[in-house]
């Protein structure tokens, strides 16, 4: 909980966190800025989070160091998890070979494999899927309808969203001249510890060996891991994010929405990738980039600007060659006249 | 049902609709025009709809008003609801807190929890899940493996289609310089009347208030709409459009496939976004807009002609440079020879 | 299995394929160049499978004839399919209306409605839906959570892999002034033989008549293919591949990931698109492409090069004005002092 000076009726409640600028009575927002603060004062609302020494306006206000994180802390209060059954559901699907800690939880229709063990306090929830050898830690959340093919690992306190897949076929084909021949995919993977992975994103297994997912990353909704895979620690991808077979990520790198990495490319630490860029060639230089092929930030920024201009290019360079040729018949004329 | 002059035998009996071109002797296909026409009389078929006065080719001819809405009549006749069993499938798991309307339809293993209302005429179908406190309208389909998480209102008649996960976190993190840390979740997302959210497409849930999806919004498959979004009434998603976190559009909008949106920028209604444009501050003109970043259709358009057209520019460029600096040296010789 | 000369200890056992580099004292990885070979030798490894004539370093070799290909026969040996029950497992729900082989394996919580046929050895996986009247072949496999609507066709031997879905609506709305009006999706998915479909992906139902996906089509993960799409022979979508309607693609085409054709072009026998490749009209010549709109490869590949160049061709543009201004300049002084 957080604590600040009340300008406003210290009896009033607040039933939830509502954004700045949305009507509602019970609902407590915050304002750090002049802007926000506008935009919460022109509705009814319960109350604002505001910085200390900042005035009351229509509604009360609760005056502390930092709203931003007083905020944070109301929406950890009311953020619950989504409930599930004590214990092992009658409906799930449990194999006797499978190890269930006894204070894991296991949801209606789940199924859990032979091999399968799941750490203290995880959840899986109803219609999840969790295939044949998969480890999974403590804490750990899988959200009704994911399924882990089966070999996976997934490490303490990640959360697997709904409908994602961990663990599918890599994709991988040679053309025998007749056919499309399926490289058989023999591999496994490893999701790390504070993982997230979205709501309908698939990471494959590996053709040979495993498919990483280092500590602490954070994949959104609608992404792709191509087998063999490996990404470091602290990254975070963006919805429809796409890595190609056998690219490499190093940590703390943040890759923006439809960032695409061609196979085998790598990115290295610390790097930043804008919306939509496309990595045909390895990137190691620390920094931001953008563009397909990547560049940059700085110059790629100064292309999607000049490629906007490219129009009024063309006609400055027709000009100027209208100009020229003027100039180069009127350079030649008087020498025949002469 | 529509009625028309018959051109053909009138016994004829006709089974499915079949698009124009295809060999289908007891099919009904339209032709609107003379290239659709020669298509469907270039295989055997059952019967054509055409337009009043359009003479008989190889097949029946059926002349009516309108040969598209005619077509259409057909096309609904011959559509039907997936099956799903009466009333409450022995096997689906639904909570003592939860209400479902006597006409309602629960499919085999679905899952509704604490706290739901499922209104009148409603069918959620096999594996689907429908989180605590969801709020279901009338005539809604729920199909197979959706997913609500939790506080999620859905509007009359509308369609969430297979796989699709509605209400999971948005993606919200902070960095605090040694993990990312999680920003809580805690809003909700509503759904208007007469919307359609596409296969395996996602809409998460609000950091605090709610998601929102207007009234007879249509959205493809594989789209991405995260949290605090805002979508008006009408707007049409095609395929793998992605709206980031708080962006806002309009009524009557259309995004065409693979389109992005920047998070927190507006498009204002009635706007037209041609196919992967990418949108980084609001566009608030109505018109047509394409590129990244958008411009308006037709300049977009030259640019992207001017674009193919840059290895040219670049020779004509090389040439004019040449011819220059061949007029810079011979004015300057003649000066030195002097 | 294979055969080779062992330079090493001949008792040696390895126990799984491993990527070369990859630690693995009982991994066996495989090396056909000499950078793969200095990677595999760089680590504990149990024993290298390498070209005939190679010496053997660290660990033990094993030569061959073809490295790849004894590679990739150890990878079969070691892919096992995802297990399943024997039979019908007691809690899947099967229609009395359903013709399901008796050598076929039907898993936990599948669903399989009234008219649907399963061939010989098929697979359904858990939380599997098979719809209405659908037709599934002999050796085919459905992973856990996908969904087949209803009227699916799927030939001998082919995979949909977890949380894909098969005939959902195709995407038709007409705005009439006031809503959007559904187009009635009355068709069906004919999916041919050894075709793989990737995890999370689409493919819907026709307006009228049949999608289509030829033989031996193999699909990544998260690929959209809209209705009335039709797909030869062979072809090869890369993730994140969307097909709008009615488009159409031959046989042997290679489409490289996020790539998009507009609804109804369509793309020729044997053509490989780049990465991001959108295609706005009909490519017909044989042929590889690239860019939005395609181009000619080569063609793009220079474009891409010279876009990446516009700041500088600006700077140079601005540099003959400048020039070519002070020449028309001196040009003119010279005739108004004579």
């Amino acid at each position: 909980m957080f604590q600040g000076q009340v300008d406003g009726d210290p009896q009033a409640r607040v039933y939830r966190p509502s954004p700045a600028g949305d009507p509602d009575e019970t609902g407590l927002t915050f304002a750090e800025s002049e802007k926000y603060r506008e935009l919460a004062d022109s509705v009814p609302v319960g109350g604002i989070i505001v910085g200390v020494g900042t005035a009351r306006g229509n509604a009360s206000v609760i005056q502390v160091a930092s709203a931003r994180r007083a905020f944070a802390q109301f929406l950890a209060m009311c953020a619950r998890p989504l409930p599930i059954a004590h214990g092992i559901h009658a409906t799930a699907v449990v194999s006797d070979d499978a190890w269930i800690d006894p204070s894991a939880q296991i949801g209606a229709y789940a199924v859990v494999e032979a091999g399968v063990r799941i750490g203290a306090n995880s959840r899986i929830y109803p219609h999840a899927f969790v295939g044949e050898d998969c480890i999974v830690g403590e804490s750990v959340s899988i959200y009704p309808g994911a399924v882990l093919y089966r070999d996976v690992t997934v490490g303490d306190r990640s959360i697997i969203h709904a409908n994602a897949v961990v663990g599918a076929d890599g994709f991988g084909f040679v053309w025998d001249g007749t056919r499309q021949q399926k490289v058989p995919q023999a591999g496994r993977v490893e999701i790390g510890s504070d993982v997230e992975i979205g709501a309908i994103s698939a990471v494959d297994r590996a053709t040979a060996g495993a498919t990483r997912v280092g500590n602490d990353v954070k994949i959104d909704n609608l992404c792709q891991v191509a087998h063999n895979v490996s990404i470091g620690d602290h990254t975070v991808l963006a919805a429809f994010v796409g890595l190609a077979g056998s690219s490499t990520v190093g940590k703390n790198v943040t890759l923006a929405g439809q960032t695409a990495l061609a196979d085998h490319v790598h990115v290295g630490d610390g790097i930043t990738l804008g919306g939509r860029t496309g990595v045909t060639g390895d990137l190691t230089t620390p920094g931001a980039y953008l563009g397909y092929p990547a560049l940059p930030y700085r110059e790629a920024a100064r292309v999607l600007v000049a490629t906007n201009r490219l129009p009024e290019i063309l006609r400055r360079m027709r000009d100027l060659e209208k100009r020229l040729a003027a100039f180069e018949a009127a350079a030649t004329e008087p020498k025949e006249t002469e």
